[in-house]
This record gives structure tokens, C-alpha cells and sequence, in this order.
């Protein structure tokens, strides 16, 4: 069997032991609902006499290795319609699932020694005493509701990690340990980063620290876009309703806006706060006469954006209200798409590779609704294909047949972090259909009047997301080129003062992010508090430092100090790993 | 009689012959409503029995002139109320001007010869010929309502330039012209700055050209706030009703505000674009406990706000309704309001005089509404009084008494363009309130807790409506540091391409903002594209300069051309001028 296999029945075997468990526990009005095995494990949402806490885990868990002890037979069954009616006559969420099985086939149970029975497609282990060996743990309970809609039934779901042995569920607990120590909404406050309010729900407020690595990132963006002749605008957040009446968004995305009601009644008088920048971006195409020679017209913002999300699903800056999103627009004639979807996955190369993160593509093909002359879809696919298989080697990622928008295929760009999560990043996604809704056109050069192709494209997504990434990649230790603060300065006592302004002057000059404590504190307490914002380096300067034009350096990470260190060329070593947005720290002077 | 009142009778003597002339122009029935002087001449409001058009105003003037000859005694006479509305009985708007005079005091009127009469405390001039060698031209007609309501009557004004004689008109046109040739509307889009759509009235589009010009002003800014202390935060666009209630302005500025209806009917479910950054400085201020050691606490942003704004009011970038205030929130003792309102006075002066603009100071004092202790008014004006004292010397500043808002003094900041028209720029406002309406405290070196003083401060006022002011200050013509590309390279064949890139890299690693034009244009097209936009330089390359790593050098606003510069040096002249933010080309090599 497969690993997944393996995981698969197994998780799913333990989740009906738990579930016969909450019956012995809670006796039999417990109602059981659904069980599916998810990432970690597998969870159960029950209907229970009482709601269960923490507490109740150790005696839950217990219950169930009690029930694998006894070693019991699984028994598959079909059964006729009528009859799983009756059998699951007191459980109405089965009642209700048996219900939406197809009339006239047969229908599958599953029994666990004989007093408990599921319904359940399988398969399962052949016997508990399979199990004896998995190791589980409670994770947690949460509220849910039956079938996710909060019209119906509140439940209780119960998650458990579930793993084939004890070293495999100790990894994982490690991991998760690791994660949690991790989590950029505790890191980020933490570090002085951002923080939220219920002002405004699922809008970060950039705290000082965090504002600086926010302009660090974008002027890096900004570099090398420049360098790929990008031109940055900066457009309305707010437009009337008639442009997203003609993009498609008052139609299909009105839900997600957040939308300002204007004098009238009519609609067309009302206002939204954009969700998205390609309208205002084709304002700009569409302000002047564009030929053949404008074209590729590359047009790069990063305006504040804002969609309305259920703030159940709010997720610190993953999962966001506003944010800022490195977008771009690009036209281009048919013959261009190839170089530019060239050109951007070189872009993305350029950027990621910085990060040290690697990255997959998926390629989401022709739909069948596809809109648009089918010659035009053929030749893109095939040229993004050549791409792909020139990156990565053919049949080297994923294509997802048929799952592109129907206004053009898509290439996704998906990452993976220190912790080996995947994380959804770029996209670029071709696009035949806004530029015929706004009638966009250029000049060609042989006089005729053409329509351009449109590519909408981002790196990061949103750059609240990619922080949010970041800091948890590398546990809020920025690499020195995004640090909030790069360096801070301690003189030991105040009469050092005069030599650290002179280093800070020099640091400053030299385009580095420096703070410095004149306070009277003691030089440890100064050091503790830069290096708990994780700042790289933290100079130090006393008699000998101020006298020999040096400093004494205290390095992130690092237990031993550097000494001696002359001023101009540890100015030099800041300015070389801001040149070259180094991974690592420079430790040796 | 000063130039001021002299003014003041002559162009109100001048309205009373526009109105004449009207009248013997359209006959009897011209209603006439009112016509007061302004700046640069005088208005007045008539009921017509047709509409006026550009070609009317070749007769009306001669017209005027033809009574000026007639050389008309001028009679002042009161009346009673009753012998007024006799008088003016066929004439509406007068008989309602009369109405709203107080009862039993005698009416004014003036007699222009025997056949016209105004209404009008006066004074005037004795006899029309003392108007013959004024100089007058009509400036333009526009739509108006009686009384600026628009359910009244609809009524055609006619502005007039007037001045005492012709060499002033002349001297007022050519400032006119000059103004017209320098208006940011008009140069704005010609210069690729920025445009406005009509999917976002009043709320601007950056262009790339604009967005380079408008980010190297708040590098500026930063720069400049960083070394005095600020912290730079970005905060939600978006804020629930309840901190608007909380604030105020839910109470007194909702008109002016972009409203979100929520998803209940209850306005406390609402949500509003912010008009103004304060409560949400004042959230990161109570995010931790603060004690006298933080303060003063400086939060800078420059987040987007937006405030509604009627549609006939909106004006280029001079009045918007979607733009970025330079603004800052700082909390402080009392004890500290002197030296922190010093402070502000210095950043100021710093900011103006890189522009080489003057400006002064208003100071604003404390109403009779005033709220909070007399007494911590009473020092804080004194302390205010004492900074202007010492910059301006005593009395060389206006002081607005009473005019200060109720919970606070402040100053404001006006400068003077190159056309010496004054602007609102900067404002220094106290505020003893809203740390108390969001109960904001800081624990004081003695132990007990206390509230701060808030500081509301902006230097630009608004970045969109400075770069207006500079734009027309400097016609378009940006120093250096501000230009949106500062050098543009024209390679003279193909066969330079190779030193032009050599040229452009070099100047980007010294963090010029560079264009080059690798097309096929001949060498003089491109230099003329890259003058259009006031590019300050413009680097030719051919064989020479490719041999000798030298440049020739088209210099905006120099005929000459400079020839022979090394790249080096042209380099080294590029970073100086960025680095001391020049206001003059550097112009020798």
C-alpha cells in the first residue's frame, strides 16, 4: 500500500474507533455526522449532550486504545436502501446522507465489533488490533455546523493527529511546535510589526518595524521591475460603478466589494473601493494612442486593494481585508506572449531565487467555455508549455487540463518554505476578453487597428501575505537587506554618545537602517532589547572603540562577538549585502 | 487714499458702469443683483434677457467706456425704507436685499448720472470722468444663483478686470498668461505626470513620470522626518463607524466622508474611507502602555484619505477627493508642547527652503467655546507667541484671536509662489481633546498616570496639491532631485548602444533616475522628445564620447551644449545635486 493509501485507511479506520468511543463516553444520543481524514489526521463533527473541553481528551484517547485492545473485527455490508434507513433510524445525519445516495443501489456499512456500525464507502483495516500501533492525539475541538452552513445544527468537531507509529506523530509535533513558534500573528506583534484592531478587521496597521522591511521589499520589487521596463502608477482606490459593470466585477465579484452607495438610488451612481487594479491600469493604456512601438506597454502598481472576506476566515496577513498586491498589466501583441511569460518567469526566478525559496508552476489550460479564437488559445498553450518544459523539463510539473479561466490560460507559481509548506505565490494569467469589454486597441504596423492581448501577473500575490511568509520562514530573523532595523547602536556610557552619533551618521549615509540607545541604561540591557527585535547587528561602542575609529559587534545568532572591527569597513559590509540582498550575515570583518 | 481703498472705490465705482451699460445695452429689463469686487477686479450678477457670449463683451466694454465719457455726476442720497422699495420696484433682487436691511435705519443709494441707480453704501468716485484712465477687459461670463443657492434664480456674472490704469492691466494679463502657461492641469498630462478619468472624479492617476516625481518627494520627507524623530506607520484605509463616533466626525464630517453600509441596518455596523489619519495614529499610540519615557511619540503616515468634495468645487490637484497627507501625530507632556512645536517650526523651514519658498506664520487663539483648563491654554499660546516672536521678530506674524479651534491653538503655514500667489500649506494644531475622547494616558515620572497633548501636523498639507503648487512654481521644470527622470541618453547610432547601457548603468548605481532611447531615431528627435519633458539633462553619445568615456551634455534651459565630460565626473555633479536636493542645475563640469 501506499503511504497516502496507508494514511488514508488508517486515518479513516481510527476516526469510526473514535466515534464508536464518544458513544461508550456519552452514551447513545450521541449524534455522529461526517469524519473525513484532512492533512494531520483526520477529525469527526459531533451532536453532544455536553460540550467537551480539554479536559475530556486524555479520557477520549484512552477509550479508544481501550477499543483497539479488544481487538475486534470490521465488517463491511451492503445494504438496501430500507434497510440502512432502519438501521441509522436514531442518527439524523446519516438519515439525512442516505437520503442523498442515488435510489436502487446498494449502500455501504461498516461494523466495528458488533455494537457499533457507520455508514462508509472504505475500505478499513480488517481488524482494531491493525490500529494498535498508529499513534494519535487529540488536537482540538472547534465549532462547526452540519454541512457547513450555519442555517443548520451546531456541532462539535473533534480533530485528531493520527500517524502511522510514535516517531512519525513525535516529528509531527515537533513540527507543528515549530510552526507555532513561528506564526507571524505572534511574531509580528511581537517584533513590532504590525498589528490589527477590530477598527478595521483583517487591515494591518504597519507598525514602525514593519513599515521599514514593507519599503525595503517594495524597492527591491521596484529595482527590478525598473530593470525590466515596468512603469510604476499609482491609480484611484475608489471608482465608480460603471467600470466594474464593464470589467465583469459588478457581476461576479460585487459580494467581495465594499461598495459606496451614491446620491441616488441608481447604481450606476454608486462607488467601490477596487478589489482589483486592472481597470484602472487599462485607464491608463487607454489615455493615449498606443501602436506597435508601445507595445510591450508594461504597467506596474501597488495600490492598497480591498475584498470583503467572512471574518471567520481572516487569517493574520494570509488572509486579508486590504492589502497591497504587486500587480502588473502588460499588452502585448499575439507574436509577444511567448518573450514576455519568458521574461516574467525570469522575473519570478530573479525574485524568489533572493529568498532562497524554491518554486513549482502549474499550467491551467483551454476550459470549455473558453472565449475567443481557439488558434490564439492552441499557440499560447504550446508556448507556455515550451517554457515550462524548458525550466523545468517536460512532464516536470503539474497542468491542470481545462481549468483555466475562460478568458485565458494561467500559469500558477507555488512555493515552498523553510517547514516545506506550499504556499500559492504568482500567477500570470492571459487574458483575450478585457481588452475586447474596453475595447482596447494599437495601431499595428502594417496601419491596420489591432486588439492587444492583456497579462495580468504578480510575484508576491500581496505583499502582506509574503511578509507574513517571510516572517514565519525565517522565524521573524529577517535576512539583513529587509530587516526592519539593520544595526543598533550601544554606546556604553554617555560619554561615548559623540563617537556613536558619528557611527550612525556614517551608517546612515551609507543608505543602512541604523537605531542607537542614548538612554542611561545598562549596555546589556541595550543589547537585549536590540537583539529581541532581532535587529543583525548590534554595535557596540566604549573607550577603545571611540578611540581606535572601531566597534565591537554582537552578530544575530552568533554567541561570539567580532572586535576591532574599523567603522568604514563594517559600513562596507552593510552596503555589500545590501547590494546584493544577501541570505546570509557577513561574520567576519 | 491707499492703493487698497483706492482700489476698492474705483472697481466698485466700475461695477455700478457695467450695470449701467447693461442696462442701456439690454434695455429695461436686465435684473440686477450684485457686484462686489475681488482680487483682480470685480463681478456682477444679472438677470439677462439672453445669454452673453464671449462676442458681447467687445460692445458692453466699449459701451462703458461711452458713459465714462458722458463724465456723470455721481449723487449719494439716503432714503427710507419705503421710498427705497419705490424705487427699486421693478427691480426683484434689490427689493430683497432691502427687505433684509434693518428696520427704521435710512438706505444708501447712488445716482450714476439721472438715468441709473444702485444700491449701495458706497463710496464711490465724485464723477465718472475720474474712471477714464482706469483700465478695465471682461475676463469671462459664468452661471450663477442668486444668492449661491442653486433653488434660486440662475443669473449670468460677469467678471471684469480692473486696474487704475493700463500698464497695470497689462502687467496683471501677462501674470494671467504666465499663470495659464504654468497651470499644473494643463501641464500635468502634457509632461506625463498624472491624469484624472471620469470613473474617479477629483481622486488623480500617477503616471510613471508623476509616481517617480512624487515618491523622490517623500524620500525627502522621510529622510528629513527620520533624523527629527518620526516613526513611520501605514494604517488602515477603512475604519468601523464607532471609532468615527468616537473621534467626532461621524457627528461632523459624515458629509464629507465615503460611507460602506454594513451588512445590518444599524450605523454602527457601517464603515467609512478615512478622511483623516488621527484615530488610527491614536490606536498604535493605546496598542501599548506608554509611559513619560515615549514621549514625545512621533507617528508619521502617509496613508491615501479620502473626503468627499462637490463636483463643481473639485480643481486639479489643488482640491481632490482622494490624496495623501504628509501627516504626523505626535503625543507630549505639556512641558513639552514648546519645544516639539519648535521642532515642527524647524522640519518646516527645512522642507520650504529646499523649495527656496517663503512663508509665513498665522497664529490662531483660543475661542470663547474653548474646552480644557484656561490655564494650559494660556502657557501653550504663550510658548506658540514666543517661537513666532523669535522667528518672525514681534508682531511680524498674524495672529487670528479667537479663531483657534475649541480644543486647540495652531499656526498655520502660507507660502508664496514664483507668480506671488499665497497658499495654504502647513498647519501646527494643539489638540486637548481627543486624547480624552479615546482616554489616552502615559504613565508620568511620578508614578501617577496622565493624558497627553496631541499634535496634528502636515508640512506639504497634501503631496497631490504640492506637487500642483511646484509644478506651476517651477513650470514644469523640476529641480534635479525631483525630476522624474533627471538625464535622458540619446545614443547617435546603433553602434553606441553598447556605451549608452555602460552610461546608464553607471548613473543608476549612483541612483540617478536615467532614460535612454535605443529606437532608431535620428540623435535631434530624441533629444527633442527628452527636452519636452523637461528632463534636466540630456547625454548624447557618439564615437567620440564612446572612445573617451565622455559625454556631451544639452542642458535644459542652456543653449549652449557642454562637450568632453568625463562619465565620472558627470556622475559625481548627478549625486551631488541629489544629495543637497539643489534648487540650480549644476551647469559646469
Amino acid at each position: 500500500m501506499e503511504r497516502e493509501e496507508f494514511l488514508k485507511v488508517y486515518r479513516h479506520s481510527l476516526s469510526h474507533i473514535l466515534c464508536k468511543a464518544m458513544r461508550e463516553l456519552f452514551g447513545e444520543e450521541v449524534q455522529y455526522a461526517i469524519g473525513p481524514q484532512i492533512d494531520d489526521g483526520f477529525y469527526y463533527d459531533f451532536k453532544l449532550p455536553r460540550t467537551i473541553t480539554n479536559e475530556d481528551f486524555k479520557s477520549i484517547e484512552n477509550k479508544m486504545r481501550e477499543i483497539l485492545k479488544r481487538k475486534e473485527d470490521w465488517t463491511r455490508k451492503e445494504v438496501t436502501r430500507e434497510e440502512a434507513l432502519e438501521i441509522f433510524k436514531d442518527q439524523k445525519y446519516k438519515l439525512e446522507l442516505i437520503q442523498d445516495l442515488p435510489e436502487g443501489e446498494l449502500i455501504t456499512t461498516y461494523n466495528t465489533g458488533d455494537d457499533f456500525i457507520d455508514l462508509c464507502t472504505g475500505p478499513h483495516v480488517e481488524n482494531s488490533q491493525d490500529l494498535l500501533n498508529t499513534a494519535f492525539q487529540i488536537k482540538s475541538t472547534s465549532g462547526s455546523y452540519w454541512r457547513g452552513d450555519e442555517k443548520n445544527d451546531q456541532l462539535q468537531r473533534v480533530y485528531v493527529y493520527a500517524f502511522p507509529d510514535k516517531q512519525q506523530l513525535k516529528d509531527h509535533l515537533a513540527l507543528v511546535k515549530e510552526a507555532m513558534e513561528r506564526d507571524h500573528k505572534k511574531l509580528g506583534p511581537q517584533l513590532g510589526l504590525f498589528m490589527f484592531h477590530e477598527t478595521a478587521p483583517g487591515m494591518p496597521y504597519w507598525l514602525p518595524r514593519g513599515w521599514k522591511t514593507f519599503n525595503a521589499l517594495l524597492d527591491f520589487w521596484r529595482g527590478i521591475h525598473e530593470e525590466h521596463g515596468y512603469m510604476e502608477i499609482s491609480a484611484p482606490v475608489i471608482n465608480n460603478q460603471k467600470i466594474w459593470a464593464t470589467s465583469g466585477h459588478w457581476g461576479h465579484y460585487k459580494e467581495n466589494m465594499f461598495i459606496i452607495p451614491g446620491e441616488k438610488e441608481d447604481e450606476s451612481d454608486y462607488y467601490a473601493a477596487k478589489p482589483m487594479n486592472c481597470p484602472n491600469a487599462i485607464m491608463v493604456y487607454k489615455n493615449e494612442l498606443r501602436s506597435y512601438r508601445d507595445l510591450p506597454f508594461r504597467i506596474s502598481q501597488v495600490d492598497v486593494i480591498h475584498r470583503k472576506e467572512k471574518s471567520g476566515e481572516l487569517n493574520g496577513l494570509f488572509r486579508v481585508q486590504e492589502f497591497h498586491q504587486d500587480d502588473a498589466h502588460i499588452l502585448v501583441t499575439e507574436d509577444q506572449i511567448a518573450s514576455e511569460i519568458a521574461d516574467i518567469m525570469s522575473i519570478a526566478g530573479e525574485i524568489y531565487g533572493t529568498f532562497g525559496l524554491t518554486y513549482v508552476a502549474e499550467l491551467s489550460t483551454r476550459p470549455d467555455d473558453f472565449m475567443g479564437d481557439i488558434e490564439v488559445w492552441n499557440k499560447a498553450e504550446a508556448e507556455l508549455k515550451e517554457i515550462l518544459d524548458n525550466q523545468y523539463g517536460e512532464g516536470n510539473y503539474e497542468i491542470n487540463e481545462g481549468d483555466g479561466a475562460f478568458y485565458g490560460p494561467k500559469i500558477d507559481l507555488k512555493m515552498r518554505d523553510a517547514l516545506g509548506r506550499e504556499w500559492q505565490m504568482g500567477t500570470i494569467q492571459l487574458d483575450f476578453q478585457l481588452p475586447l469589454n474596453f475595447d482596447m486597441k494599437y495601431a499595428a504596423q502594417d496601419g491596420s487597428v489591432k486588439q492587444p492581448v492583456m497579462i495580468h501577473r504578480a510575484i508576491f500575490g500581496s505583499l502582506e501575505r509574503y511578509i507574513g511568509i517571510l516572517i514565519e520562514n525565517y522565524k521573524g530573523a529577517f535576512p539583513f537587506w529587509l530587516s526592519p532595523y539593520q544595526v543598533g547602536v550601544v554606546p556604553i556610557k554617555p560619554e561615548h554618545n559623540e563617537y556613536a552619533k558619528k557611527v550612525v551618521s556614517a551608517l546612515k549615509e551609507a543608505g543602512v537602517r541604523v537605531e542607537v540607545d542614548y538612554s542611561e541604561k545598562n549596555m546589556n540591557g541595550k543589547i537585549k532589547t536590540f537583539r529581541s527585535f532581532k535587529n543583525p547587528y548590534t554595535v557596540v561602542v566604549g573607550d577603545k572603540e571611540a578611540e581606535t575609529e572601531t566597534l565591537s559587534l554582537t552578530i544575530r545568532g552568533q554567541k561570539q562577538q567580532l572586535h576591532d572591527v574599523p567603522l568604514q569597513k563594517f559600513v562596507e559590509m552593510c552596503k555589500t549585502m545590501n547590494r546584493e540582498h544577501s541570505k546570509e550575515l557577513i561574520t567576519e570583518a
